[in-house]
């Protein structure tokens, strides 16, 4: 796995390089397209776990080294998932994304600097839209060339779109359950599945499986296991958004809050809280926070139990997936890969 | 042509029936899901003059009927315009298009009758954001579920990645050069290429040619062709956009100005007008306009000659449109169906 991400990294860099090749052709020596795609390609490269493209590689079963056109769905699935994090950050107005600015904000820098007119902000989001829009397009690319036989092009492209509207879908839920009062657990359950256990776990894995024309009882199964390490995975994510602060998450915390949110966290004293713990939850919500406002809600989130509640629904989760893994038909060393992976995973509590 | 259309707005029609059956079945119930993707469906379905799809079908050769099948490749780049204009929309701040509300309005509307909190316009353009990219990962399912040839598979959807490409760096630097106090006509013309020659006219006949597996010659006279109706259309709409009211428009008028875009119009007034019209007309850029205002700022375009200088463009353009129809190696009746269309584009004229 470790070999796979090495040589993972570099292949995506070597596209990229190659991208803007072609790209700056086409711009002819726009300072603003260069800067955005700058941009673009430094959030790709900073990091970020590699889960998705790890995992499809790992159940395609495909072996190392790799050339760069066998590359190309790996590439595809990573820059799939920047494409969702740049409309994501528009929509959530996140500034700092795996430790470096949103492309909407570097945007917003570039019409600072050079004088624009008119509002930065718009500016900084239809630059932001646009170039994700882009980095769709190449995605599809990516797919399209990279010379599979047609019987797995076909299946490939297919749950490709099945992840995008799952994920599409999921992210549409998940702004509307933001601009509402109240939610139920339910509907917090069905977003969790579709924008984060679908196309962080679920179509990855489906996807490597059809790349190496697996049987079809490991797609069932790895549709369980990925919807259970996807659930885990989210509540995780929501407990570091409100718990970590930015050094270790990389990005802004407490959007969650600030941006209305309703996580199992939040859901949880809504439900479970005492009057008063509801209230002070309430009149956080949709406003911008200062660092002793975080201080307080941390310690509200640990007071009122919500912290125990969602920590032991992750373990919870993580186990249940580790059991499925065990009960899978999976070889022997790919089960021991998945369990690495979910014990990486895991680390990330803090 | 006329029969293409009938067939084809039947089909588009037939497509949104089915995917709202599986849509539906994926989203349960969800009010706010459903409100959507019947905006986009009536958009889609609301006219429009159908130039892309017809372009591709005339060049390709094909004898209607059409399978379903058949007519996706032709769906495709209808639906790939749709979501062009869905991600413009929020870019530009239209409210209407084709006579019926914009999408994000559409979600702007659901969200005060539904009584959700936060920032409303926000909500709404993070709504059309999301649509739009699902209809983007649904114009990708089109083209590869259409049972191309494998190597017409492959070229129609590389010509597809190059469109998408060029109307979307032609759309960031559009929003650039809104954003600018002055821009060169160069630049316009660059844009004018890019995000609109390339996308209405170069790529949809470039995809025709490829789908009917034409000579090369072809594909470099339309190339040229498309390009020249291409900037001939965009300056159109921009006289259009000026000088026409929303009722023959279908969208809010005057937007150019209120956005700060500059055309070849605004240009040929910043350029050659006399310092009291480059006064007025700068004021009046970046602001919402009152009716008075768009009467003054029609008699600034017709008193300052650049109304005519533009007209002259348009007329030029076509011309030379026509002459490069009439010197091709396009079967005759391709030629005369070519002229019709040139003709029937011609009479969006004021």
């Amino acid at each position: 796995m470790k070999e796979f991400r090495t040589q993972f990294d570099l292949a995506l860099k070597q596209w990229f390089v190659e991208k803007r090749q072609s790209f700056s052709a086409s711009v002819q020596q726009d300072l603003l397209l260069e800067e955005l795609f700058t941009a673009v390609e430094a959030l790709s490269l900073s990091g970020g776990k590699r889960i998705r493209p790890s995992l499809v590689w790992l159940l395609s079963g495909f072996s190392l080294p790799l050339s760069a056109e066998q590359f190309r769905p790996f590439i595809a699935i990573e820059l799939f998932h920047v494409f969702g994090l740049i409309h994501d950050d528009i929509i959530d107005n996140g500034e700092s994304r795996r430790g470096v600015p949103t492309t909407h904000i570097v945007a917003e820098k570039f019409f600072d600097t050079h004088n624009k007119l008119g509002l930065r902000k718009k500016y900084g989001e239809s630059m932001a839209l646009l170039m994700g829009d882009l980095l769709f397009a190449w995605v599809h690319e990516l797919l399209d060339t990279a010379n599979l036989a047609p019987e797995n092009l076909q299946r490939v492209k297919s749950m490709f779109t099945r992840m995008s509207e799952d994920v599409m879908i999921g992210q549409l839920i998940d702004v509307d359950i933001m601009s509402s009062e109240s939610t139920s657990t339910e509907r917090i359950f069905q977003k969790m599945k579709l924008k984060t256990a679908s196309y962080t776990f679920v179509w990855p894995m489906q996807i490597g499986l059809a790349l190496g024309n697996a049987e079809s009882v490991l797609f069932e199964e790895s549709a369980t296991c990925g919807e259970l390490l996807g659930i885990a995975f989210q509540i995780q994510d929501d407990i570091l958004d409100a718990m970590a602060d930015e050094a270790l998450l990389g990005k802004t915390p407490m959007r969650d809050i600030s941006e209305g949110q309703h996580t199992l966290l939040t859901q949880y004293i809504f439900e479970q809280g005492t009057a008063e713990q509801k209230q002070t939850l309430k009149q956080f919500f949709r406003t911008e926070l200062s660092d002793a406002q975080k201080v307080e809600l941390r310690e509200l989130f640990e007071q009122s139990g919500a912290l125990q509640f969602a920590e032991k629904q992750v373990d919870h989760y993580f186990e249940m997936a580790k059991n499925s893994i065990a009960a899978s038909h999976f070889d022997e060393n790919i089960k021991k890969e998945l369990y690495l992976l979910v014990q990486e995973i895991e680390k990330r509590k803090k």
